[in-house]
């Protein structure tokens, strides 16, 4: 029996809609920049002072539209502090896979942190976060907050362990430099003159080294002065 | 002509009214108490959560006798926000009065630092602060914080200068412990099994001498497996 005649199908019309995989892609794009717009605008004005009405303008589309994208407002910031999490949660795992000492994995992670909170979503972590949310959503953020403390705290741990760190209690240390570092989140401008690399190298080495000077080294104004004499 | 017989006054009754000096006392101790509590509330659940209607109820008394020791809710945390702001800048012009090494009046600017923002009125400045409130009294508060941060500023250039604290940015240094020190105020809690001045000490140590374990000292488990072998 012959085989039946395969029919060439017909050349499809042109549709006027993007491939489903591209429309996808284009969606999450889109939904992205709902998601930061919105994260901008809780990081200047607060969340509650924020409307999804300012959120729509400064796209340039109308409400219904960032509805399209998102349910709520609460949904937004839920979204936006997850994303935060989520980068800061990444960047400490790959420090800590990239090896070393745990002093240097540290610095590591430390310099990644001050990246992340003078951005978008790390900064709304840091500006607003997780209170402002139902209690379902507020624990699912606080249990991620927890973890990466707990990855922080490890870090020092080991560092104690192999003789990198001073023998400190990991959670205060811990606690101690995730909030200034995290400060750095709540008064970094980015139009302030100043670069989040350099403001972290000047807070890391306060953190790392301390603030006392070293015994015997001359104070820069002596040091000056005998240059002088010289 | 003899003198006229100056009349003995009569006793007067004994009034149902306190003296008014003692009224005046009354008065104050009675909005301190206003106040207190409603920094207590604020630092609980946040300024927006926040009720006059709550701060009667746990003073078991009514909605008007609050009102009648305080105006509104923005006068209230404008008033625990300046309080907390003077405690601090009264600990950091005692510190620098009683002299010393820069170095050491930092310190001790430090733990009464944690100490003010451990109690409600510093903690309300870390927790709520003055964002809440309308331009005028924000913009007051605000030149408070900025002169507080200036006096802490002046005291790491003093401490350049005579070398005990190392070389520096000032602003960068300030902020970083700031930040530090600031955390505190949000996440300790009364009950937490932490005395403020354990904290403090803890935190104070890395912000003076860093996390870096000085060279050559050996680690603390290192040590221990060398008194074992020995």
């Amino acid at each position: 029996m012959p085989e039946p005649r395969r029919r060439t199908p017909a050349q499809a019309p042109a549709s006027p809609w993007a491939p489903a995989r591209d429309r996808a892609g284009q969606r999450a794009l889109k939904r992205e920049a709902v998601l930061r717009c919105a994260a901008q605008l809780f990081n200047e004005k607060g969340f509650a002072a924020s409307t999804l009405d300012e959120v729509a303008e400064r796209l340039g589309v109308s409400k219904p539209t960032v509805y399209y994208y998102v349910d709520s407002k609460d949904q937004i910031l839920f979204e936006c502090v997850r994303t935060g999490l989520e980068l800061l949660q990444q960047a400490i795992r790959e420090v800590d896979a990239a090896g070393g000492q745990a002093i240097d994995k540290l610095v590591a992670g430390m310099r990644q942190y001050v990246a992340i909170v003078t951005q978008d979503f790390g900064m709304c972590v840091i500006r607003v976060g997780e209170d402002p949310l139902p209690p379902a959503n507020r624990q699912k953020l606080r249990r991620m907050k927890a973890a990466l403390d707990h990855e922080f705290r490890e870090l020092i741990r080991q560092g104690i362990a192999e003789g990198s760190i001073v023998d400190c209690d990991p959670k205060l240390a811990a606690f101690t430099f995730a909030g200034a570092l995290s400060w750095i989140g709540r008064w970094y401008r980015p139009d302030g003159g100043l670069a989040p690399a350099d403001i972290a190298e000047q807070c890391i080495r306060v953190l790392i080294d301390g603030l006392r000077a070293p015994p015997g080294v001359a104070a820069p104004r002596a040091r000056a002065a005998s240059r002088r004499a010289a």
